[in-house]
């Protein structure tokens, strides 16, 4: 089904006629595109240039949120049809050699942890091939992919790109590596995709509100699936499941609390702590890590009334460890 | 600090004088342990004996609770005071052959479907070296860990194994295998250590209540570090994050809820689906392979309103995929 060769069949450009920022099926296809080929998309950042390379966490606190998050497309699948799965290859995405992670102030209610993070916070990574440049000789590894990867809704109007909805959108699934594949479900004719939102990085919970953001390109190759359904996204990956790709040292939080999301919270709580107490990170500092490098799995979910989750932090990233 | 041989200081049988199913600090010890040495702990299944090699779904829908789960121990560690941390560093874990997953009757409301399955399952596992057989060809890698390890609570009484505490207990952290160190923080003089409720493989969240559980001994070497605090358990593990160690195909399903519980209720529901639909797998048998073999993990926890829970199914357990 699928050709071998990724020689790109179309271009879209992030100029501003191919760039949305809300989802809605009434938007005019940029392009129309057959199944087997390939598309490149230049996607702009989250914050649609309103940080830069020299951008202070003063930066952070004046954002204007409306233009998040800038998406390319729609591009329109021909043959797509409600009830279809379309399949997504995943064949690459590029970097622009910068990133940032960063968390809004606490009042704006974002983040795992607003309550704690008064102030907002922002860290501006120097990417260098496969690998972020962090404070004190930290180096976390690069594996890129679309936070935000969807069709459009079958609800007609504007929907909001931040929560991740049964047809796709904000998944924020770290594993949408290139090589991989995504299954959504299409609800409108021509189906309707976008993507945006690429991360350099980003550990599994995003848990300050972003990955290392980063403006990127993305090559997919589209197939329709017209005998399957599915109500929810899917997808099949390599991975990595760990930085090196391969079992490595691991340092583990539990969270411990009758409730998953209080769980979560003191899984990380634990680990900033943990990289405060141990490597003589500051909290804000330990917090952007978290959620660019720190992954959470849930324990078990059944031994009730408690519930655990796990902050799973690679050692390999720290400078005094072997790599 | 750590002594290079791993020599079996103390051996703890579970007869009936060593084993107990309530958490109590007022239980006196079975043996006292010095820093540094090495104990090797016999503990019997999570059901006391009441399911065996040849039980059926109907000796589950009869199990009686009270003496789930069987612990060995207490042992006091010499020295130990409140506040200190018990390092416990897991040498080695042996089964003996065999083991079982199980699910009772949906009317008790355990496990995370526990609506949607009302009659009991279980499944009698041959455990193989390394490998547990399944129905169908299906082959999953064993990586042996204690499900219930933990000290005694502060508070004087009787206290139920089920729930997981911040002393530890029934954490059911798979990643707990042998050559990981478990840190607890201690409670009471002389931590009062035990140990029990074996798995031979567990899937990350233990959807349906039960690993592959399975009497086990357990060799365990205790070390105090009285210069550090934690509030709940944290650990150090090399893994395995998969089967193999290594990165290698999984198929992925999410859920996307407003809810952390729903979505990850969702993602589980949508693996079964996909077992059933696509791998032939009865909904009963794709619960329980769910529980000993398929990863929960949190995408993201941020992206207001809705949260992503994926599950993870490593494609090499079936006979069709390249091993």
């Amino acid at each position: 089904m699928a050709r071998e060769n990724h020689a790109i069949d179309h271009v879209v450009l992030a100029e501003e006629a191919h760039v949305h920022s809300a989802w809605d099926n009434g938007l005019d296809p940029v392009r129309t595109v057959a199944p087997g080929e390939v598309v490149r998309f230049a996607c702009r950042d989250a914050t649609d240039g309103q940080i830069g390379p020299d951008s202070t966490a003063a930066d952070v606190a004046a954002l204007d949120l409306d233009p998040v998050h800038p998406l390319t497309g729609p591009i329109e699948i021909d043959g797509a049809r409600p009830g279809d799965v379309l399949a997504i290859e995943i064949l690459g995405l590029e970097h622009e050699g910068w990133g940032y992670t960063l968390f809004p102030p606490g009042a704006w209610g974002a983040g795992l942890l607003a309550e704690e993070f008064p102030e907002p916070g922002l860290f501006v990574w120097d990417l260098e091939g496969d690998v972020g440049h962090f404070c004190d000789g930290i180096d976390v590894p690069l594996d890129p992919f679309p936070g935000v990867i969807g069709v459009a809704p079958a609800e007609d109007g504007p929907h909001g790109t931040n929560p991740p909805r049964s047809v796709g959108g904000n998944l924020d699934v770290k594993h949408l590596t290139a090589g991989s594949t995504v299954y959504l479900p299409v609800a409108v004719e021509g189906a309707m995709f976008s993507v945006g939102d690429c991360h350099a990085a980003q550990g599994d919970g995003e848990v300050c509100v972003t990955g290392i953001e980063a403006p990127m390109s993305v090559r997919c190759r589209f197939e329709l699936l017209e005998d399957r359904s599915i109500e929810q996204p899917q997808f099949e990956t390599d991975g990595p499941f760990t930085p090196t790709g391969r079992d490595e040292p691991m340092y583990g939080t539990t969270g411990i609390a009758d409730d998953l999301v209080t769980a979560t919270e003191a899984a990380v709580r634990h680990m900033i702590d943990h990289l405060h107490d141990e490597r003589g990170l500051s909290r804000e500092r330990a917090y952007l890590l978290c959620s660019a490098a720190v992954d959470l799995k849930i324990n078990e979910v059944v031994n009730d009334p408690n519930w655990v989750v796990s902050a799973y932090l690679p050692e390999r990233i720290f400078p005094d460890s072997p790599r």
